[in-house]
């Protein structure tokens, strides 16, 4: 396959967090997309150098350092499409200001994620979901639209169920997670509390992976989306880890689930970015650890051939009974959790002709 | 009550690790016990302070630090009954020993908990399973016995079990755990571990779980132990905490459990300890947290009237139906999980006049 | 010595922060003051318990939890003194209305610690300093006052160098610390900036301890304080230790300080609260210890007779001649850092007469 | 410069080890060497991959990870030059027995450091030591010879203090370090102490910075080194972190030390290896931070052109006086301290045609 339409201008709104830090690292030298824009709220006018607190220990990359932050205004912005980390609350009102104003936006805020014309997308699990796109535009008749991404316990969760659940049946999934402070932004969570501690709960986190692994797991049906009929129930819980959320999973299916039969299930798991090649599509998306004490948070984050983009999986084994499975996952929360995501769901967009120049 | 003996002489064997020291700061000026002998391997024949890695921020007791070690002989150790943390290697020739020269053996080792006449207790739950140390004695046709206390996990989740189990139904347990440091030893788990990471499995320890509880929520049945009708499930994982033991549970009843009915069968639950006004006996054996974020290990851990004795619940729930129900508990691994459990069967023990002067 | 005064009333201003919970703590059931008074600001009109993140592990004291929370205004505070941790920027104007309405105040802020007519104190250290109040009085014209306790990392460091100073001659002092987390505030830190890192500075730190430490080994002439002639380098550094500042000193002499007099110098080092017997002082002010690698601050933060009150010290060798002097400290920034050293500043102002009933 | 002999082939002894580790990545695709040989003690047989505890996050490089260890005896090894991660103990029969082999050495125990006709080398300071090579053949009478590499603390310090030493005469240095847990070895720190903690000691490295700055520092005079004349003051702390000795200077001269000059000096201090462009050579040694909160360890341990290579300064200040100046320093101590400095010295030693194909 060939791609005809690069060096799309894209812009990443709310460019200074976390999450917005990872986009500059991982647009720089994209194939597909330049940076162009990056904007802010109380650093506008400021250098994107100064108004950073970077916390990669890979440097800032030369052509976003010396950026001016604009204001976040599609007015301010030109772009073929905008990236979105911006938290919940800003979303509700800016992200439709620019799908309004006919720019795409690919969002990570849980705002309009759960709306029914708006597809909420791990590309290698519903990308057939995009379809609703056109509902979307019909209905509030711009040009513009907005995509999202999952909660960034979601994602990687949703990678290792959908083959369970459509090759093995699996009708339950009871997860306890151990989740990174980076997952709660730069200032989320203070050291006091956190060293030598956990925190048991964090808020609104559970509710979302079990209402989006639903979604997303789910069948669209012409315009709307038909829930997946799967059990969730997350018990999440803050780790003292810089990246990298672990989840523990029981699984049930009402026939039987050889383990064989899931860790190929798991291990031959493969979505439309791999055939397509798209520049951030691992080539893994699910790798098996068969080291008994893996995957780790610190070991296992960066694994795959697209660093933090592949779910890592380990200590598979039965649970109960035969119709149960156990396992283990890994997923990076900044990068398939967030940014990386968001990217891939971007690459996806311009592979299907459904972003392109202005 | 009356406790008419009193001074009964204690050994601490192999009294220099992390457990032992534990036992040595709480036998210090207990009214039942005179902690009399300490013995070691490597260390004999030093004095205790020289001999042991002191972790704790409460200084060796007085009477303690200045102690000679001897070897772990019962020739060497004139005791009315032995505190035995050893290793499960170490107990399997070590213990029998001392029960064959007539002492009494509280062990924490997981060699003997599943033997059919080896009481395995925690004093709140299963009291009347030390009634098949006369099995024992005759089996062995011994006057010493050995009688033990679960793995340092199992202690906390099966006194949040039994009520359930007796009152509300529950026939599964799903659970994962998030374990502190010092359950594995001082030298267990070195820092480049564990820092920045969490490791996901814990040999051995799933299997106890699941065993010990069926064993200590089972029916004496004359001289034997029936099993409880319990399925559990354990994934096991170590985190950066230096003490207490998170563990987030979803329990499955065959019938309704009203929350408020859970809440009371954990908040009144008491047994023989309370009762009889044991010295380490909690007044409250189970604590629940309203707070939504706890408990957590660093502000809980040492909970209650007696802390470290009582386990601490937080976030009750429902899970998936009404038949199922999900919280989170935290217990002090080397307190309840370990010497503080092990004192108070032994205090129960001497209330039960199965242990006196010898 | 006997005191008469007894059950003062007194006040903790911005008593939510991290060391108004030690006020909380260190005053239930003390035998002077009766702690009747809390102050907060966005706190006000809540209940204690339920305004405050409590991070002690040891409980809320039963009778400051249920207190209502007042506004920071000496219009609403019936007390006979009270005690500051306000930041420095709500001290400014805060502390000087409790004084000029006749109440006395004991800061820890920074902003009055310079004046020539407030006292900065650490009660081992410069008790005469006191006397400067009257100055005060006289130059405001009120009947109340402020007092102040230096900055964390200071007061440890001056109780030891002041024997030193005065005994042996030294001049030169160059320190590196490694200051806790909880000299931030709760908010301080946040933990993506600490978990495996050290930050290498510390804002305005450095030049407080030069400053303060020249003040309090100062001689008081009439009514002045003439600064002590000491040179002090100060390098400060945060790393991911909960409580306890340990310092490196490399100490110069212009005369030769044998190893030996040093040490007889630091352990027999006392002052007016161990004479007095002040509920607060600790028996030992400075405690040495012996082992190689101490003190620690997680095993040593607590030591001595009245916890948190004491200077550990540790590491005393030559330096590179016979003139020079290496040694280790540590204190607890939140007890004799802060809370604890103002307690004992007022017991001391209560011992001489200096503050009573109103 | 062109460089005719590549493809050496190079043993690594104690291959398994945290640095051995570093060496395997490090020399993964190197274009002067190739990595033939790995030799280890109780892991002999079998294959690298199953006998290492692989702790980087980049996955072992394939070309090594199915070589199988053969015993640590120069019979076994087919190498051209041979890196030593071995520990001193081993060091001491086993690296004179592939020297007396006629095999090169580059070894980082400290054994042999100190020993008048072995070179200490750090290749930007002291490369002309390297001469004393040809004394230790003579000495020996052997083909073979040990150059050594310093302590990871020396490492760093040494490529500061030598252009400061040099150009502004500073003639003492007070050090505070607060070194990373991979400098202990993987098993070197137990999680338990170091949790919320600091240690202020590590046992012999004081000395071995005092005595191996002197050397590095001095003056090859035909045969001998002379040692440099500087006080080196040395304290030495293990922090929670895992990569990345952070140090304090406190340095005097016994001249004015304009902070501009120190600066310079230190911003443009270059060597022979980036002379001749050595693959390991970092385009800049010493890298200045202008924040005022940096170098910090997980930020910065890895800046420059060749992660880990470069030293990175900060804080520069003037101590008490215009004689005086401060800084804080930062080095990767397995890069720059271990296996990267001893891979440095080896380009050096083929660049110098000291060493080639046997």
């Amino acid at each position: 396959m060939r791609f005809e339409l690069k060096n799309l201008k894209v812009a990443v709104l709310g460019a200074t967090g976390m999450v917005g830090q990872r986009y500059a690292t991982m647009l720089s030298g994209h194939p597909f997309f330049k940076l162009t824009t990056l904007t802010g709220n109380s650093s506008v006018g400021k250098i994107y150098r100064d108004a950073v607190h970077w916390v990669d220990h890979n440097p800032i990359p030369d052509e976003v350092a010396n950026m001016e932050i604009v204001s976040t205004n599609p007015n301010n912005v030109d772009a073929d499409l905008v990236f979105s980390p911006l938290p919940s609350d800003a979303a509700r009102t800016i992200e439709p200001m620019f799908a309004d104003a006919g720019i795409p936006v690919i969002s990570e805020a849980s705002t309009y994620r759960m709306d029914s014309d708006v597809p909420l997308i791990v590309p290698e699990v519903n990308p057939d979901h995009l379809e609703i796109i056109s509902t979307q535009k019909r209905n509030y008749n711009r040009e513009g639209f907005i995509v999202t991404g999952p909660n960034c316990t979601t994602s990687g969760l949703v990678m290792v169920l959908k083959p369970l659940y459509e090759n093995l049946g699996v009708k339950r999934a009871i997860v306890t997670t151990m989740q990174a402070l980076s997952g709660a932004g730069y200032q989320g969570v203070p050291s006091l509390s956190i060293i030598d501690n956990v925190i048991p709960y964090i808020k609104n986190e559970e509710e979302k992976i079990a209402s989006e692994t639903l979604k997303m797991l789910g069948t669209r049906n012409n315009e709307t989306i038909e829930e997946g009929s799967l059990g969730v129930s997350a018990t999440c819980n803050r780790v003292p880890t810089i990246d990298g959320h672990l989840e523990t999973l029981y699984l049930e299916s009402d026939k039987e689930i050889p383990i064989e039969s899931a860790r190929e299930a798991l291990s031959s798991f493969k979505g439309i970015p791999q055939e397509l090649k798209l520049p951030t599509a691992p080539r893994e998306p699910i790798i098996i650890c068969n080291e008994v004490d893996r995957p780790q948070p610190r070991l296992d984050r960066l694994s795959g051939s697209i660093p933090g983009m592949s779910v890592v999986v380990g200590r598979i084994r039965e649970g109960l009974d035969n119709k149960s499975l156990r396992l283990t996952l890994l997923t990076h929360n900044t990068i398939r959790g967030a940014a990386g995501n968001a990217i891939l769901i971007a690459e996806l967009l311009v592979a299907k002709g459904m972003i392109g120049s202005r």
